[in-house]
């Protein structure tokens, strides 16, 4: 596959529900996470819901991430999405969960691209 | 798996390149994908690069859509995130394919969730 982006899936389980409820503290992580590849922020979107949660994306020159939080099941669904040999997704995600303080986390690392990987079938 | 979320990951592939670098173009279909899922936006960054290239993201109630545009290339990677099982985000998904003029689409659908697929290991 002729890779263009690395898309990293995260599924963050048992995190601190404190702090996925934490608008602030949420959006902190995640500049966080994109300052730290040197990714340049274009655009950004953050909201708390009612009664709780919160849903956040960074749009950056290289793509995005993003993070949409269920505090009352400790768990969050985040998204790295880069372009460019010279990022450090996987270091970037763990920022992510060690401020979620997920102590079950796991990722999913996905190939984005202009030729489909094997295992997807061409229509 | 209990899954909160269905995320769909389109490769769309021979796309028309005049519409991929077209950033009104671009936003309105993704807000038709969203409108036509009765998702609630809340909010959007759209962005046309120089020399070309356009980056899209809009944050709905129930998760995310977003899009990155490679015209040089006739490719575009768009994401559907949505909760709730009231959603069609494939019906959406074929409005962002038919819009964009993809000869070549593939999509991967992933569930989002609290609990690890049997694929991936728990760490």
């Amino acid at each position: 596959m002729n890779a263009l982006g690395t898309h990293l899936l995260l599924e963050l389980r048992q995190c601190n529900p404190r702090l996925l409820d934490d608008l602030e503290f949420v959006k902190e992580t995640m500049i966080a996470a994109a300052e730290f590849m040197d990714a340049q922020i274009i655009g950004e979107s953050f909201h708390r819901f009612n009664p709780q949660g919160v849903t956040g994306v960074l749009s950056i020159a290289e793509s995005h991430l993003s993070i949409h939080t269920w505090p009352e099941l400790d768990y969050a669904a985040a998204d790295i999405f880069t372009c460019g040999a010279s990022f450090q997704p996987q270091a970037a995600a763990q920022i992510i969960i060690d401020r979620m303080e997920s102590k079950d986390p796991s990722i999913q690392i996905i190939k984005r691209g202009i030729e489909a990987p094997a295992s997807v079938a061409r229509s």
